[in-house]
């Protein structure tokens, strides 16, 4: 741990607040004052976010008793056993968008501060902190490491202080925040408790709290549950230790498997753990596990875990689109742990994981009004949901349908940090400039190593539209770099500036030279329509085509087939999709259906004759708008 | 209900005990004393039944403590909420085993007596008999009706009763069903509770204890119970009521859904329901509905429930292969409502659907020494399974591994009941003479409704020969008739006798003459391997085909392949696969895999150059005998 305490700085530090500060690294992370959206597909998100999905959550969670305002009588606790954390992530979102706005009217420091006092309240005098355990008539504390939570929520109480402390300072919430920190360590440190949580997320969030404080026990403790993860000291779960991630330690996997998020959170730690600690060894094998895991167990939308047994990775290949479980919260979980890898090897590739779980993941999961959500993204829908209750919480994580709530509502405040913190996740800089990972209406302005000043603003209308003009506003003396990322779909980009245009290949498209302030690049990327094919060890997608626009996954749906039976379509693959506004156009027919009879016969079914028809494909993200409906994202081919 | 009292008839009846005897239908069961297997794949199976997985289930129960032998401390009740039923399941394979060997070495009647005894003691005086609810520190009795399985316990006891009663006579087991039937008709008829239970079984043992006692007050309670389902007075589960089959009433519902056993012993109690109530339209719905189901739910081998999330069934056409549940209870459950739908409609595709899952699901399930079975039949296994613990109840269901004994260990004594009473599944009689609908080695003697004797003697090594000779034992005077099921797939079936060769279609061959005792019937099956193709509507295994021979499904075992990887198999379906010694050949290819990489391509990729070679299958129920192995049974087609 080489950083010195952050706590004393000012405030939010010039970067504005950024959710992962690596201590070293290929590339440095900018923040909320230095990236800010302003404009198009993100920024409106980012918008109903701010004004409608956070409140969102907190009524629900004040709904449900959830958030002790007001205080439940004792004994009268309610919702599940990780509930507390629902309200840390909440807290989270509240520190994100208050760093982001800094919009007084919102009086976030009342609305935080409000919460934090309850918090503080409960905490017990040796730091322990939540609801569910050890108070009377209650299991005790850590007797159930397996599903018990308890570090899991620690873990997202850590993450919301240090999004406080780095938009804010110091308050009671990191104060709290610090008691939990102490206290873990002194519960788990070498000489107590040698447990180690069944949902892992206490492992990144002790870093980071490390990476906040300057405190090298936080991250050692992370590293001792790193450590300890992996030798089955968990209870054996039904579907075995993978379940938890305790099955091979972090060191030897070669894949991710199990719960998908616990998994998730785990890698991330373990990269936190490994950059922090020099662990090369460690922090290789990590990045080799996801790059395995994105090669055979992702699906085309980014999405991953494909059982809704267990919330889990399938073995590879298992990618079943109608049983996508596909959760929002490891989407989340994915463009965080994609951005880690990012940053530590500079490797361009992992901003193409973080584009397409952004726009097929995130932006698919959110409604419109920002106020309900899937849990999990299935890639295909054969019967029309059910609409959802309003005033519910829905006891189904599938079935494709939003709801306002979920029984288990972990995806909205986990959607509503990430989004509140997107700014942070776009553009980073090194010592010879900047790069841009997404593309969007934004201004970045950050300073070199060198403390030359460097200044950029992104126009574009992507992913509608494919041209990024980015132009220099500000620009110290002599040469620095811009670094654009042609994503890997992109075949036959164009990089145009006053230099002239020239073809640049997927990875970074790197100008470096001296710029004046008012001089533009301008990237063409290619958005037409595009056939994709799956690998052909995906059973469950065998003689199927999909349909891509840029980073953006089309679908088709039954709202506009008129009438046509999505599961009866069989699409020509023999000519490109045409362009279509917000989508494509492909050839296919709907055929009638075969009679019914056990559906095993001795001689291969005779093709079935059906007049061809365009067939509208619209956004994967805007599915499921527009009323109940059937909708595939893989088409089966003629 | 107009049949009379059987319970003071002679003990076993003259047709030695019948699992199902409906007072009406189109066709007569046929029972253990007039159908004895001889020889052959069935007979063995019995044999092993009888002599080993009966003890090894008793063994494994007395150690769990579920037998109440020795007696449990007080407070220390072990096992899930539904553990007696597998004690209740158990003594029903004791009571059948008893009647169909008669064998007075093996002293059935003490070690039935014994656990009847235990039963006894432990009833209420009001009749209720449970250990897991209403006991000091319990929850109150019916508090759960959901999960607490309480009248599922009760309806197997009911069972067991029935197959001791109509096997050997009135004991202190009958007596004990008894008071356990007169309670459940106290505490939930007409004005007790309203419910029901979540798990089916309480239906169709009702009626059967009803038809054994000829009380018609079972009888109205069951139809109580049928008519009670589908209002969503159980809980909503997170699955939906469907869950439950408690979404639909059964006359309005138009197929099988929800978890697939409870689906399928509900439907057998509406069968048995309708038919003694003459109620012919909901009759007619429950098999419009497993014909649907059979149609669009089902697997190649029979098997039921696509989900391991919920045991459940699959939307239409949702028939992965490698999630395959088709738990063996299933199997079995599918049998009995087969056989149900048999002898009320007398159409023989029942006998197809009942082999079908009995070569596959039944055979496939059990180890070749008894004592060891799978819960789960998966029809693709990608990676070797982990050899299950021999002296620990498995966890996990799937897997692909036999195991002694799983936590949930419903399947083997269910498997057990079912192979000790297979003699009653394999034929019946009618008004015109006799009916076969299953091959193996037996002797079956019966008279005929005018008193007439007929018996004949089935020679076949079926399913390995496809030859059975059926040879007249005894005859009556006049002509009678002889049916013998021609299976669906068993094209170009023929049957020749004194009067020569006929060619035979699928369905009942019919031959109705008088009859000389020694006289032979010759039927032959052909056995050539055949690819099978899946209807286009399967997604999961779109591009595939099968092979099967006669009504065994066949499956390439990597056991069988080289070093091939089965995952990289590509076969060739243009020639017709080729007979081998147990199993086929077949021609393909294992294509080296691809690079690592995003699975999902512009460009298709191009078909990988592979030498041809000769692929093995064998059967799917002899897969996972020679040691951890993957295998498929559909396979990819070049």
């Amino acid at each position: 741990m080489t950083a010195s305490s952050q706590l004393n700085k000012a405030p939010a530090g010039q970067a504005g607040g950024r959710p992962v500060v690596p201590s070293r690294g290929a590339l440095r992370p900018l923040g909320l004052a230095e990236v800010r959206l302003t404009g198009g597909f993100w920024h409106r998100r980012q918008q109903t976010n701010g004004t409608a999905t956070i409140e969102h959550c907190r009524d629900w969670m004040d709904r449900l008793g959830w958030t002790g305002r007001p205080a439940p009588a004792p004994g009268t606790r309610r919702g599940l056993e990780f509930s507390d954390s629902e309200v840390y992530k909440l807290l989270e979102a509240m520190a994100w968008e208050a760093g982001r706005t800094r919009d007084p009217g919102q009086d976030w420091a009342a609305r935080i501060g409000g919460l934090a006092g309850v918090l503080a309240a409960a905490q017990d005098g040796d730091g322990y902190l939540g609801t569910a355990f050890g108070g009377p008539g209650q299991p005790a504390r850590y007797s159930d490491l397996a599903f018990g939570h308890e570090l899991y929520c620690a873990g997202h109480l850590l993450q919301a202080a240090v999004a406080r402390a780095r938009t804010h300072g110091l308050d009671e919430l990191v104060e709290v925040a610090r008691r939990v920190a102490d206290h873990v360590c002194a519960a788990f440190g070498p000489d107590g408790n040698p447990g180690v949580c069944g949902h892992p997320e206490i492992e990144p969030a002790l870093v980071e709290f490390a990476r906040l404080t300057g405190e090298q026990r936080y991250l050692d403790q992370a590293a001792l549950f790193v450590e300890r993860r992996g030798h089955r000291t968990l209870p054996e779960h039904p579907l075995g230790w993978s379940y938890f991630s305790d099955d091979i330690p972090p060191r030897t996997a070669r894949v991710l498997r199990g719960h998908a998020v616990r998994a998730l959170y785990l890698a991330c730690g373990v990269v936190d753990t490994a950059v922090e600690t020099g662990d090369t060894e460690l922090l290789e094998a990590v990045r080799a596990q996801f790059d395995r895991t994105l090669a055979r167990r992702t699906y085309l939308t980014g999405g991953m875990g494909s059982h809704h047994e267990g919330e889990s990775f399938g073995e590879d290949f298992v990618l079943p689109a109608d049983r996508a479980y596909s959760e929002t919260c490891a989407g989340v979980a994915s463009v965080m742990l994609a951005w880690r890898l990012l940053l530590a090897t500079g490797d361009t590739r992992y901003g193409d994981v973080i584009e397409r779980a952004l726009y097929n993941i995130v932006a698919t999961s959110v409604a419109d009004d920002g106020r309900a959500f899937f849990y999990a993204n299935t890639l295909h829908q054969r019967v029309p949901a059910e609409p959802a209750a309003p005033d519910r919480a829905r006891l189904r994580f599938g079935g494709g349908m939003r709801a306002p709530w979920f029984e288990v509502s972990c995806c909205l405040p986990n959607a509503a940090r990430l989004l509140a913190s997107l700014g942070g996740y776009l553009a980073t800089a090194d010592g010879e400039g900047v790069q841009i990972h997404q593309y969007a209406g934004m201004d970045v302005r950050t300073r070199l190593d060198d403390g030359r000043p460097a200044g950029v603003r992104v126009s574009t209308g992507y992913p509608d539209d494919g041209t990024v003009v980015v132009r220099i506003t500000e620009s110290g003396p002599g040469p620095w770099t811009i670094a654009l990322r042609v994503p890997s779909w992109a075949t036959g980009a164009v990089l145009a500036d006053a230099g002239g245009r020239r073809p640049v290949p997927p990875g970074p498209a790197v100008v470096r030279r001296a710029f004046a302030v008012g001089e533009e690049l301008r990237l063409e990327l290619p958005l037409q329509p595009r056939w994709t094919f799956p690998d052909e060890r995906i059973d469950a997608v065998r003689g199927c085509a999909a349909v891509q626009r840029g980073p953006v996954v089309l679908c088709a749906e039954s709202t506009d087939q008129d009438g046509g039976e999505l599961d009866e379509l069989r699409v020509d693959v023999s000519a490109p999709p045409e362009p279509a506004p917000g989508g494509a156009i492909v050839r296919g027919s709907f055929r009638p259906p075969a009679d019914e009879a056990f559906p095993y016969t001795p001689a291969e079914p005779a093709p079935r004759q059906a007049p061809a028809v365009p067939v509208r494909l619209v956004p994967y993200h805007r599915w499921a708008r527009r009323g109940p409906s059937t909708m595939r994202v893989w088409l089966p081919r003629t």
